[in-house]
């Protein structure tokens, strides 16, 4: 794992977060990006060599709107950047923690990424991420 | 802001945490140290640019004892790198931020902190730290 590439949060409104988060940053989101597979809408904010994801559910059966249901508005994710999903995720299940998708999944921003389950890890859901090469 | 300084997560059994993001990394915390004004005892885990913080009560006073009984483990607070903390608080309540402490006071890892209240940003408890200068 390499670094934090971003950290998650989940959001009732995009719109109203984007204008909280720029004045929080001091500048705008770079971008917004739907994930139909995860029913969210997405938009990112880069603060030096991380990145902050606000994410909005589409429709009711997003994982965002049940997260939201449950526990409101807050951190929902922290995503580590990884050179070998495939390899860091054989070594994480060595070590025994719970791989929710075996099979990297295509996520926002262009990358592969992989969820493990919060149980195993302390109530915190990480994702593992790998940029896509072009 | 110019970083993830570091994510904050509250756990229940500092050792056994200790083991299980040792697991998680690769590599065991590179320091351990108490903040006896805010009742908890932390350790840390460098990633790349960025820092894990695990944080356990040390009273039942203790804010992360509360937070404990109220949410369970996981996720605590996202700790902001800022250069000039005094600016970047007088920046923030302009911009409409409720400060919970104004004056900025000596966290752990050797940072002055200022903590900005969740319901101004959207669920998220937010750390200001500045490293103080030896």
């Amino acid at each position: 794992m390499n670094k934090i590439e971003h950290i998650g949060i989940a959001v009732k409104d995009l719109e109203v977060s984007n204008v909280l988060f720029e004045k929080l940053f001091g500048v705008p989101a770079y971008k917004s990006e739907e994930v139909e597979s995860e029913g969210v809408m997405t938009s990112f904010f880069q603060n030096g060599p991380n990145k902050i994801e606000l994410l909005a559910a589409t429709n009711p059966e997003s994982p965002i709107a049940k997260f939201l249901e449950k526990k409101g508005e807050g951190i929902h994710h922290i995503a580590f950047d990884v050179t070998d999903i495939i390899a860091e995720v054989e070594r994480l299940k060595k070590e025994g923690f719970v791989v929710l998708n075996e099979k990297p999944k295509k996520g926002a921003d262009n990358k592969l990424v992989v969820f493990l389950h919060p149980k195993s890890t302390n109530g915190v859901l990480v994702e593992l991420c790998q940029e896509i090469k072009k």
